[in-house]
């Protein structure tokens, strides 16, 4: 790897890094609150397992980033762990990504056929934190992605 | 890549084939129907998009195995390709499987707060289906996060 290669991948880490925080953050401080007929409904985002798996898996992806860039050196005998737990990591994004996406999509448009009203109209700025969040997060699985395929770049040759 | 090698990944390639597959045939054969107050109510996977999403992308995954099944040689100089393509397929497998999995979790415990009653209870059958084919599609991620692992087993120096 040359000293660009190495520039960029830990660029890349530090916007992973920066990407992960942010979605933890924006999702964490998510809160909004209407009245229904004389009751307050409060939308936090740990009324939903899936938001709370989002912040988690976004919070491990963001301390592996941070492990990575505090410790990483040139030549280190552990960077073939380093590539699989990119792998690992990589998809752990994209699975929370979507998971999250999913029940975001319910919340905004509903499910007529089975009776789930949306929710966005009564909590626009709950919603709004979410989408922010899930922007972040998608941002980071790509950043991952990008880091992964990088990788293969710098293999001379794989399968001599 | 020794011969030993080279069967295991065919193998494992040929286990996700199947596993893709199944997850498509077990979900687009969901189907189920109650009586609610003399209506009749119908679970079809198409009626969530979520689920269509799921479909697709297992759809997605099965076609390139097949592909890299019948297609790939032992000194093939499209191996790298195949190195991202595997990458890039783990994370599709990994987001469309947590995707349908967050749908179906509020299918079947529903969620209080907002209101979204569970379904299961109504449609047993159709969410048996689900839980099956989402069990093969978390088959087929694991099986791509073990090819994708592999090969950086075999790489002899990554970083010289």
């Amino acid at each position: 790897m040359t000293k660009t290669q190495r520039g960029l991948n830990l660029f890349l880490r530090f916007l992973a890094f920066g990407a992960t925080i942010a979605a933890v953050v924006v999702m964490v401080t998510s809160h909004d609150s209407t009245k229904v007929l004389n009751l307050t409904f409060t939308a936090k985002y740990n009324n939903e397992p899936v938001f709370k798996y989002f912040v988690i898996a976004e919070a491990v992806a963001s301390g592996y980033s941070l492990i990575i860039l505090l410790f990483t050196r040139s030549k280190n005998s552990l960077w073939r762990l380093v590539l699989i737990l990119d792998v690992v990591i990589a998809m752990l994004l994209s699975s929370s990504v979507s998971a999250a996406l999913a029940i975001a999509h319910v919340g905004k448009k509903g499910n007529d056929h089975v009776g789930w009203l949306p929710i966005c109209g009564q909590v626009p700025k709950f919603c709004d934190h979410v989408t922010g969040s899930l922007i972040a997060g998608f941002v980071a699985a790509i950043i991952y992605l990008l880091l992964t395929c990088s990788s293969f770049y710098y293999v001379p040759n794989l399968f001599p």
